[in-house]
Parts: structure tokens; sequence; C-alpha cells
């Protein structure tokens, strides 16, 4: 299923982020960065839903609105129930979906919203999303404390929240077209290794969209998917060029570029639904706007399990959802 | 936020239930019941997504289409990462939107759906839920061979998949209205008492629709919540009068509905996502298909906690959305 848009753009872009996000290289592209993973909180998981109210309320400081002036909030992440998205629609206090793809949340929030502001139902929308280092370790995996081992292929969980705000008035850049993912599983069950899960997903979606719209991969000044890792980006290539014929041009991956791989101890890179807004709306946009990028395709991937689907040894389902964004002239 | 459609339809619709449904007052009026909560899977959280996957299965022998005709499902549900309809989704391979609003997801699904064909951005779309008492028990609260008492006030979880069919081809129910929830917190923390927490949500989703349609509550031949509970429907009708002025005419929850609450030991009634449109799917659309209903406002009722943000002793946020359905001419 793939949309066209004429009218739909994102006019602007918040992000907030923990401390390691801070010390990665796109750093200074964010609008604010804590030093601790609390943000003053009593708990992780109000820490993540501090991410999306804050990230939400500099949003509004930037677009010079309320929330009153906001029609829709579409949020997700990947905490139980999506608390995170939860308590701060209740902070927010604007119409609220909640939504969940995993780590591909933010291109479905943007999707939804991107239909209705094109088909005229609503004015103009929030799509946020987020994830917390340790609020993901704590509820998918060991406790922090325990310090375990893991593989080169695991990722490390990006912490942040990230909001973008949707309307049909030319400003920012254009969301021109989309394309919904279909659910895949190959099969595949290693939870320290998402993005070799992930990247038959990505090659689906990416396959799909390119036939759905007759573009080649070069039509794309960059595609960007997130969050595959150093290992799953290179599964991907090697994945769509077999399976689907198509050999990507001007690719990269989000989790491959909110760290310093080499420094920073995240294995085979970022994750978490936060992991792709926050590459996207702080360093992406930034390009798309001063011309450097005119056409980028956004894939954001997500791994659909949960902790009891993997202690009972079922495989790892995998959706991705793309967005083609576009340089206003 | 409230919507208005000209041309969407639930052209069908399909129920898959547990034992406690099958001998409830609205057995004879679901396509099918299992006798056991396992439905031949190995873990209650396969059942679960089981019971998605042969709804749609089910509703697609009904409109005789198979999955590619298909252009979108949109499914949620209580299990964490809502891994029943990612499950599902896989084995039925149709383009997919997660969401989640707790016990309103399946309205949540019916208006994202509905503005998509309003917009003809598709077709057509399925929308399920489901809910399982035994995943559902084992997730939120004690193991069930712990066999902890409950107070009057707490729900019984139903066991049920249920799926819609939307199209703009007039046939069904129509779908003529809907307004989207605003997450409500009036510091309410019993887990126990859902309904209390829930009631305000619905109050301020029933007063924000009846203003936006310039309505009075009798214009509707039913009002019907889902799933306040024998209780929760009494706090409902003060709390919306005191509040704001709404006397409710026509009402009635689902909760209320599903199960014979003299014999049946559900406590206060029946939640879960599936409850709402189990009833709403098979006995309300027989009575607006024979006569006995023509307007129908689908109030579904979510409560927005996880087990974590309970144990941290936070309150419980709740939401509602609405769906005005109408008997076809």
């Amino acid at each position: 299923m793939t949309f066209r848009y004429n009218n739909v753009y994102i006019n602007e872009v918040s992000t907030v982020t923990g401390p390691y996000e801070a010390k990665g290289p796109l750093s200074k592209y964010f609008d604010k960065s804590y030093d601790d993973l609390y943000f003053g909180m009593n708990t992780w998981e109000q820490a993540e839903s501090k991410l999306i109210e804050e990230s939400v309320d500099i949003l509004l400081t930037k677009i010079k609105r309320t929330k009153f002036d906001i029609d829709l909030l579409i949020s997700g992440d990947l905490l139980n129930q999506i608390v995170a998205s939860n308590y701060a629609s209740s902070s927010l206090g604007m119409p609220y979906f909640g939504i969940y793809s995993a780590c591909a949340t933010s291109v479905e929030g943007l999707i939804i919203g991107a239909n209705m502001i094109e088909a005229k139902q609503i004015k103009n929308c929030i799509c946020s999303t987020s994830s917390h280092n340790n609020a993901a370790e704590k509820q998918f995996r060991y406790p922090t404390e325990y310090g375990g081992p893991k593989p080169k292929t695991a990722t490390f969980t990006s912490t942040g929240g990230a909001s973008a705000y949707l309307d049909s008035k030319k400003a920012g850049v254009r969301i021109e077209s989309a394309t919904v993912g279909i659910t895949t599983d190959i099969g595949f069950k290693d939870v320290y290794h998402m993005g070799a899960a992930m990247a038959p997903a990505a090659a689906s979606t990416i396959y799909r969209h390119l036939r759905d719209t007759k573009r080649e991969p070069g039509y794309y000044d960059l595609i960007i998917t997130g969050d595959l890792g150093v290992i799953g980006k290179e599964i991907l290539k090697e994945y769509i060029k077999t399976e689907y014929g198509v050999k990507l041009k001007n690719y990269d991956d989000a989790a491959c570029m909110i760290y310093d791989l080499k420094k920073q101890p995240v294995y085979s890179g970022a994750s978490g639904p936060a992991c792709a807004p926050l590459v996207t709306y702080s360093y992406i946009l930034k390009k798309m706007k001063n011309g450097e990028l005119d056409r980028v395709l956004l894939v954001a991937t997500g791994a659909l399990m949960s902790q009891t689907t993997v202690n009972t040894k079922l495989s790892i389902p995998s959706i991705a959802h793309a967005i083609s964004l576009e340089a206003i002239e």
C-alpha cells in the first residue's frame, strides 16, 4: 500500500536525548540532551515519558502554538502498553491515537497523520515516539546491574524523544509518498541480532515502494533505514539484491550514525523507536533544508516480538514502514 | 476531534470467542466459540493471536475475498508489544498498522480505517482486536493458579477475536461520524476498579461528541460503552450529569451484556479489547440490520496503564474513542 501526498509537510521537529546520544557525532543537532538517564523523574519509565512530553513542549514553543491548536497527537514506544506515550498524552491533553510498530513506530505515525492532513480531515498533528536505554534493557533483557556480555550483533537502545509537527502549510520538508509495511518472518530467533531479523522487512518495503512509485534506488539522494546496525545494514544490501534484484544506492542506516561506533560501547549501533527520528529530524532534515539532500526515503524498521514470545521460542516477526521526504525548492 | 463520513460502511464482521462467552446470553450471535482456552496452541499468547487470525479468516470467507484484496489490516490488543496482533499480521500478510488504546483499541482502528476509506486512500480495510482471559491475567495480575480473591468492582477479561471489514460499498451499517478520545487521569489508582478510572474518559468523549455534532443523547437509539462494568456504568451516568450536565438516555455498557452476571463468576462484568466489538459486531449489528436500532454510538473505553506503572504507584490514565453507526435504509 503506497500513498501519495500533495499537501503535507513536516513543518518543524524536536529532539531530546540522553547522555550517550549527546556524546555522539550528531550531538549539536539535538534540541536538548540530559546528563543522566532519570531527567529528574523517579523511574526510567517516567523518564521516558518525559522525553515525549518535553519534545512536544519544545515543538509547541518552536511553532508558537498551544495544545489547543493541535488536532491530533499520534505516539507510540517500546514500553509495555506504550505507557511512555500514554502518560505523556495525559499531560499533553490532545486527542490521541496510540500506535505500535516497535522501532518503525515513528513512520507509522507520520503515515497516519499525513493521510489525515492530505484529506483535510485534520489541520495538523504531532507525531511522537521515544525510547530509553535503561527502560528497554530492564523490560526486554537482564537487569543492567547484571552486566551480561553481549555479542557484536547486539544493538544499544537509544535514549530520546522525537516529535514532528505536520501541517499543510508549505514549510520544512514535504512528505511526498509512503509505503505501509507487511509483517515479515523468516523464522529467525536471535534477539541479539535484530538487524538480521529486520533486514527482510526493510527489503520488502523498499522493493514495494520502488515498484509502486516506478522508481530506481538512485532516485533518492539517500535511503536511510533505522535501525539495522552495522551488520544488519550489510545483510539488507545483500538480501535485497538476491531476493528482489534491487541494488541499493546512496544507502545508510540511522543505527550507524547516532553514536561514534569506534569509541562508544554500542556494539552494532543504535536501536529503539527514537533512533530513526533522532537522526532524521536533526541531521538529515538539516541537510535537506540547506540543499545537500533533495530526496530522502526514510525506512523505519521494527522487530515485533515481546519478551514472552522470545521466552516461548517463537521467531521474530518484523515490519518496515517507508516515507519519502522532499526538500522544498 | 470529530470526523464525519459519507461513504464508509462496516460491510461485514466476524467474532470468535472462548468458552465463557459461549455460555453467556449472546452465545448464538458469535461465529465460532471454543470449548477450552488453548484453541490447539501451545501458549495463551499464541491462542490469543489465533483468535485474530481466525476471525480474519472467517471474515475473508464471508466477504469472498483473499488477503490480496485487502489494502490494510489495523489491529491491536492488550499483550505486551501487541504480539497477538503482530503474529497474526505475520500469518495474514497484509499491509499492517499496529495500534494501542487498551480496551478502546477496536474503535481507534475503525476511526483510522474509516478516515482512509472516506478519503479514498484505501479501498477497504480490516480492523481487528482481541483479548484472552488467561493471557491477560498472567500478564497483568497473579498466576491464575494463585486463585486470589477479587473485589466486586473487578472485571473479567473476555476471550475473543473480532474483526470488521470496512469498505465504501453501501452494505452492513454506515459509519456516520467519530470522536477521538483525549487521555483523562483523575488520579485514581485501583486496578480492581477500572470502571471508575475509565468513566471520566467516557464522559469526556461522549460530551465532546454530542457538542461537536450538536446532538442530544436521545438522538441515539443506543449509546453503548465498553467496558465499564456494572458499577462503572452507574459512575458514568452520575459523572457525566454532574461534570457536563449530560443526562444519558438509551444507555448500556457492553461489559454488562456479554455474560450472565447472575450466573457467571465475572464480578462487575466483562473487560478486554474484545468486549465492546464482540457485543457490537454480533448482537448490536443484528439489531441494527433487522430494524430494532437505527443509530448507535459505540464508545470504547481503555485504561492506559501497564503493570510497571501500577507497581510504581502511578495513577491510571484512560481514554475513550466513539464511533457513530447508522442502519442503512
